[in-house]
């Protein structure tokens, strides 16, 4: 069977209630599956089933789940029940679990771990989730310089295992100090005379304080499979391994899609309430901007009563403005996401969208122009609209660079609120032109 | 000198022309920061920083920009400096560079190589780009099943390099069929007289021809650092590491952000003529729909005649319809991505969107019934605004959950071409209900 016939046939079974067969099919997958599984059922089934899989897989199961899904899961476990499924894990995926629990039963989980563990833990826990200490794994292998190869080799036999996705050893001093990483690959192909120190690569270390989305990118740039995390004195604290990256980079790009949308960390099926309430937020902002461009047309009343085909044509000249400019906005978002547009370069990203804007304003002014000269007989109506239109897309070209950038002076994420204010602009500036020529120059 | 301040004063050097300067601080930069630099740079000055660029560092430099950048620069090159460029990368990096070349081109650059690096690079070329075939790397360390460690260990020394990221070793048997992997970390702590075989894992192969999204979503579901790749006779062709992947990722990411504004790969200083007919032809597609939804507000031009209150208030309808149909909308194509809707599930979260649609419908109707009646004095007119208002509410998350789906089933991308559809939708219904209700019980 493929992966997707077991959890065609799991879905089955739990809806025929045959649990004893759901829990046979779910030992044949991986906890990833099942966390994935358990984020595309209803509330209802959702937990029937995590009620069906085994104790011993509940860790991984939730170490796995999105944030939304997990925080649901939680909430049905006994604070031992916790501690229990956190025994196994790697520290930071244990850590991570337990920042999605309130602060209260956070405390009760970790006076049911061992002592070992709980040190350890809270060890991450003293970081923000999101910087380099909250992604951290503190299970390293660290040896020292002054060693030479065939003592290292047979340190690691005598440990028998190193820690999961370990690919590098980390060089300290007797301070604990950070010096370097060791490459496994240069511990099995140098000569075993050779010092751990002649031959470690002295890369850069991550401090426990940096962001995660900087993690990511440093990441992504320099290729790593791992990195090791030091404290501001350089004292070696843990790794970051690239499986928690890949994470990192997964949600924060979801993230940029459900924000485009006014959406929070939203599950599938969060219950309708709780959904409910997070979406009127962005609603309200909306009809905001939707009633400041009703008054704009309210101005013209008298103009629309002469002239019922502005009325016809009106939403034209506001949608292509807030379409264009939100390609353009779109592009400024992700150069300063990236880092790629900055002071220095600004004027000539707006040259060139203003460029583009008054390219596509004529051609498309033109069109408009003649097909509303036909439709209602008017070639002053059309002169009209398609004046309107350049001036509004030229104000799209120019709003959708500028208004990223001063958010982001402002200290607001350009990605979450540039969308709002750049229709809020194409509509009014729309109406207005349109409206307010058409009252010049259309009426007796 | 920290990074950012070591490209700021590179900048300042660059628009001095003191080129000197430049080359000394070119030096002190990672590839990838150097790719970087490049893309935030207008065209002329991108030409001119990358003639200052080492001959050594080109290769490293083109395989870390972005495809839109990298096929411009290739554009300043010659076949033989292409294929200068490419000795020392990996075989991957190398492979990525010249697909973005024109078929003859790439000819003349394969041509231009030794016959053993021009071997390796046509094997992955033979593979699409965007597949586990052209994403894989022919480097790989193989070993047999029945070999003891120790004598892996002996073989490691000898060959004194393994390729960059090896953090396992590929286990095949006598005709080069792929058996299992062998952990590095293995190696180095396992006895030494066990047999490659008894440790190796036989974790799953991916096939050569899975398409990189999907490799992508093994990966991250897997928490792999690398995996082998095979044919359909399960002979070892390669292997992808992470950092490959996460390039997919980064990459797939930020085309779901750009095709919800309608925008292919587009590059920031990309010429002004390139990207306005890029963007063009999405205008023309939404100029469509917005003239589909002027001529419904042209089937009722003497209703707005008799009442122009009608005029002002329609975009709020309509908007409000668009706004929340997205928000479905981005649920619906994140599940469809992610595989965690389905034909089981649809009709649950239909059913939760529906709820969610009719309550913020009740919310907003109200309030803007409120609204509309306070501005204009007529109780019967908020309240057809009221109705439209849920009726649309309804409307849009019925369709941004449908949308989606029909899309998938007809073999169309929901992420490119549903938020168009839904807005036509809305639009449309909007309008239609609003006026069309207000003709009924608002005209005399």
């Amino acid at each position: 069977m493929t992966e997707l016939t077991i959890q065609a046939s799991l879905l089955e079974a739990l809806e025929s209630e045959q649990y004893d067969r759901v829990s046979k099919l779910l030992t044949t997958l991986h906890p990833s599956e099942i966390a994935d599984l358990l984020e595309s059922l209803p509330a209802r089934s959702r937990e029937i089933l995590w009620g069906l899989i085994e104790p011993g897989q509940e860790g991984n199961v939730l170490s796995h789940a999105q944030d939304a899904v997990r925080t649901g899961l939680l909430e049905l476990m006994q604070p031992e029940q916790v501690a229990d499924a956190t025994i196994g894990l790697a520290t930071d995926d244990a850590a991570d679990i337990l920042q999605d629990l309130p602060d209260e039963v956070i405390d009760s989980v970790l006076l049911s771990m061992d002592a070992q563990n709980r040190a350890r833990v809270s060890a991450i826990l003293s970081y923000p989730e999101d910087t380099a200490g909250g992604l951290m794994n503190i299970d390293v292998v660290s040896v020292r310089a002054d060693v030479p190869l065939d003592v290292v080799c047979r340190y690691l036999r005598q440990l028998g295992k190193l820690p999961e996705h370990t690919d590098s050893l980390m060089v300290v001093d007797r301070q604990s100090q950070y010096m370097g990483t060791l490459p496994l690959s240069s511990v099995l192909t140098m000569k075993p005379d050779v010092t751990v120190g002649e031959i470690m690569q002295t890369g850069m270390a991550i401090l426990a304080t940096t962001p995660d989305h900087e993690v990511a990118r440093i990441f992504a740039q320099r290729d790593l499979i791992s990195a090791a995390v030091v404290d501001e004195q350089d004292k070696l604290l843990g790794r970051i391994t690239v499986d928690d990256v890949v994470d990192v980079i997964q949600d924060s790009a979801e993230q940029a899609v459900m924000n485009m949308a006014g959406l929070g960390e939203d599950d599938m099926f969060a219950p309708v309430l709780f959904s409910a309430r997070r979406r009127a937020i962005w609603l309200a902002i909306n009809l905001l901007t939707a009633f400041l461009a009703s008054w704009v047309i309210g101005r013209f009343e008298n103009t629309i009563e002469q002239l019922v085909a502005l009325a016809v044509l009106m939403p034209i000249v506001a949608s292509m403005g807030g379409n264009a400019g939100i390609q353009t906005l779109t592009i400024a978002v992700r150069g300063l996401a990236l880092g790629q547009l900055s002071k220095a370069n600004a004027p000539s990203l707006l040259l060139k969208e203003f460029a583009v804007g008054a390219l596509n304003g004529v051609i498309w002014a033109c069109v408009v122009a003649l097909i509303a000269v036909i439709w209602f007989g008017k070639i002053a109506l059309g002169i009209v609209i398609g004046v309107a239109m350049i001036v509004n897309l030229l104000t799209a070209a120019v709003a959708g660079a500028v208004i990223p950038m001063l958010l982001k002076k402002a200290g607001v994420d350009p990605a979450i609120a540039s969308g709002v204010l750049l229709t809020a602009v194409t509509d009014v500036v729309g109406f207005m032109t349109f409206l307010g020529l058409a009252t010049i120059f259309l009426m007796p």
